[in-house]
């Protein structure tokens, strides 16, 4: 049995497990990924994030002096970056003593973002370049069919601005919509949103490889950014989604997330040896 | 905020959260129970178990010198007892020093309950009588039929021996199964059984209120006394469910249940004041 200091942590509900490996020195393989974010026999989370010191990541090549999120799927496969993750992973730093900072870079696999605290439970992360397509594309949900505007944040989204007579709390989102595999040849996420404001959205998601979840940093951006071009106009936007409220910034194609971290609990976890 | 200690554990993957409330000083709202059994604003578990002394419990008139096993559902509300539960619990009160015995007495809301430590993993726990009915019943799900038989396990079940030609894991649990109301006017739990051997039995399990379990202890004890009267034989019956193996040992028509109880997390956690 191997036993591990955790804390676990979300962001409007994306949950997370998260461990200090300061030096890189423990393994820590799919089946541990997975029992872990395990909700009945592990701990439970949609992911776990591993601090680790960027010059212990071979992988690594940008600055050595800061802290790299590991991220990994609750499925055990690596990931490059998550919008959520990355205001509970500057959360958790600070609360660990790790990190003073009220700005704070972050080595990702997508490379460097930078965190803000604004105050003790708030941050705004740096979620880079977000590409919206000029050409409409389409999403089908049961025998409803909808425009979709098809919405780049390193990781693909098809933005449905739902007509006002929709109503999304009823939309069946137990079975996947189904989007033009053309366009999304490798899935896509596919966000479904009610207009509420020029400014105001309220979005329910479904997420490749998950299903519906109450929140995803990137579809949030990708909300917004849709509208954006509907209007004409960038700035700042509120975004509703399930597990809480976020809201967007965009300036030059450019997206900041701001939004809640909240860290729940810190405790000690035993790893079965078969979890290896 | 309040900073709680507390365990995670789990039978068979029937996971809870625990709490040491010796002197029931503490007060444990609903709203806490909802928030500590939240998958992702909180830790998760299908029920919170909070350990006080049993003299510190005004409902309790028997022995005053035992553990009471205050067993609260995951939406809050009392309950009486929990087969997979009393295992974790006693397993619990070992690991943190509150019981040295190889043989523990529990105090719950539906009397006394003896639990024996087998191994350092495996439990034997004393569910009390149980009460298989003569008049066959029915339960339909989907477009299928089947005979059940009504098993009184302290709460109410409806199980299905299936005929061989139906395929346990292809059943459709996501919907649940309809039985006669008039034989359960309280709602029933019903288990779908592929009878494996005279002894050997495979189980899927419905639990009202929840749907479709890993486990359900008193439904794996329902299971045995059904086959136990088809095969006109009490005795030890062997129990597969999804979350993993129990036994059952009948006798006079009193159940034993035997099974694995693990705790996999020790920590502390927040809990909002707005979750009171």
């Amino acid at each position: 049995m191997r036993n591990w200091e955790f804390a676990k942590g979300h962001g409007t509900q994306n949950d997370f497990v998260l461990l200090k490996d300061r030096t890189n020195s423990v393994e820590l393989t799919p089946d541990d990924v997975r029992f872990l974010c395990n909700r009945r026999a592990g701990i439970g989370g949609d992911g776990v994030i591993r601090a680790v010191w960027a010059k212990y990541m071979p992988e690594w090549t940008g600055d050595p002096d800061m802290w790299f999120m590991d991220y990994r799927n609750s499925d055990g496969s690596l990931a490059q970056m998550c919008g959520n993750g990355l205001r509970v992973f500057a959360r958790y730093l600070a609360e660990e003593g790790l990190s003073d900072a009220g700005e704070l870079a972050v080595a990702t696999r997508a490379g460097q973002r930078g965190v803000e605290r604004l105050t003790d439970t708030s941050f705004r992360a740096d979620i880079g370049q977000v590409q919206v397509s000029d050409a409409p594309t389409w999403v089908r949900l049961g025998d409803a069919s909808f425009v979709a505007t098809t919405v780049d944040v390193g990781n693909p989204h098809a933005v449905v601005l739902l007509p006002e007579s929709v109503n999304l709390a009823g939309l069946d989102l137990d079975h996947s919509p189904v989007f033009d595999e053309q366009v999304y040849p490798e899935g896509a996420n596919v966000e479904f949103v009610h207009v509420t404001g020029p400014r105001a959205l309220s979005m329910r998601v479904f997420e490749r490889g998950s299903g519906e979840t109450m929140s995803c940093g990137t579809g949030v951006v990708a909300t917004a950014a849709a509208q954006a071009r509907q209007i004409a106009g960038e700035g700042h936007f509120d975004v509703h989604v399930p597990g809480g409220d976020l809201s967007v910034d965009l300036a030059d194609g450019h997206a900041h997330l701001t939004g809640p971290a909240v860290i729940v609990a810190h405790g000690s976890v035993l790893l079965p040896d078969d979890a290896r």
